[in-house]
């Protein structure tokens, strides 16, 4: 991690700040997906959030789980899980000073893998597709973790 | 993001690690809250968690659900799905070099927004105060998202 | 946080991009842990995924909840809710300029008590062998909190 400093300013670290924005923006965007699905599900965790209820008996029917609430539920738990990995390994690893093209191919392969994902997991597209899109997206991570230990491993 | 290496030293690094690490450290606090209504409903996820059972009986009854346990761990789990992203677009941000007085002004609306968030979900205040916080937050974050993507976007 | 430039190439950056990293590959790997029971228990959370089975009845039986699944779930829910909080706080940490040796002690007890955590929690040991490994995460990640918000606040 030699001359970390002019990193930052480097295009490996905007290409970073790139590919993290958007897959963030990405991730944030199941909550409103969330939302639409509990809408029209009428499906809700919490009893003060069925507003358009008439009654309270019918208030207590709307709290209640929704198979496809549940699923985006479960992607957006997946994103969690390995979108904020990506997040700091892909940090740490820009500042490692890797080849640019090589930086690249990292990030484009996880943003892809995971924008594949959630249409596979949504969609409720048939398997390996949801699968493969996750391992690809685990695959990058792994990688770019690699690199941060064959060149700054400091126990 | 030309001379981002002075922005590390800015005013707004220092205030972005000041924001940044209350509203963490507000998130880590729901932790010590659930257990408190753990310990005091006796709904305990893990039957080794049911220390003060008299009997092996007594300690299954114990691994139960209940509404207010559950209420404190969907308010955690929803400071996961937007303090995070904050935190990491908010980072990015931050080396954008923006002034000052914009910085902290969305990072007072995120925060702000985010302490109201969890007084209107754990002590069930009518909606729309809880939604109304989570979207001031939500467009705090996005707004900071829009300026790294118009400032260095490298794809 | 004065002379904050230099400190992205000191030891102490360095200790600490490889324990992030040791640490949030321990997380990465409870989805295969996941995967694993849930291949083992036939437990799946989506039809899609039981692919093994012979016919529609039998991939509907297995989508179900085991006991050990969600074990292994819930000990991956509690590194999102800690590894997370300790990656931010940790990299704020590392740029106000600790003593070398007074980090390395937070970075180690953080990253084995996660590892003491997981087995505790996987393997089912006796309590209090959970919480306390939690504590002293808990106790490391606030202790840096502390250093940052009195070395670097700017509200």
């Amino acid at each position: 991690m030699a001359e970390v400093v002019h990193m930052i300013d480097s295009e490996v670290f905007l290409a970073f700040s790139t590919y993290a924005t958007i897959v963030i923006l990405k991730m944030m965007l199941m909550a409103p997906l969330t939302a639409y699905f509990r809408l029209t599900r009428k499906a809700f965790a919490n009893p003060e959030d069925a507003g358009m209820s008439k009654n309270e008996e019918e208030k207590k029917k709307m709290v209640r789980t929704d198979p496809d609430v549940e699923r985006v539920r479960r992607c957006h738990q997946n994103d969690l899980e390995n979108i904020i990995p990506f997040v700091v390994i892909g940090l740490l690893y820009a500042l490692t000073g890797p080849d640019l093209h090589t930086a690249l191919l990292h990030f484009r392969i996880f943003v892809g893998s995971r924008f594949i994902h959630t249409i596979a997991y949504v969609m409720v597209l048939p398997q390996p597709s949801r699968g493969l899109a996750w391992m690809a997206g685990m695959g990058a991570t792994f990688s770019m973790a690699y690199r941060i230990l064959t060149t700054a491993l400091y126990l």
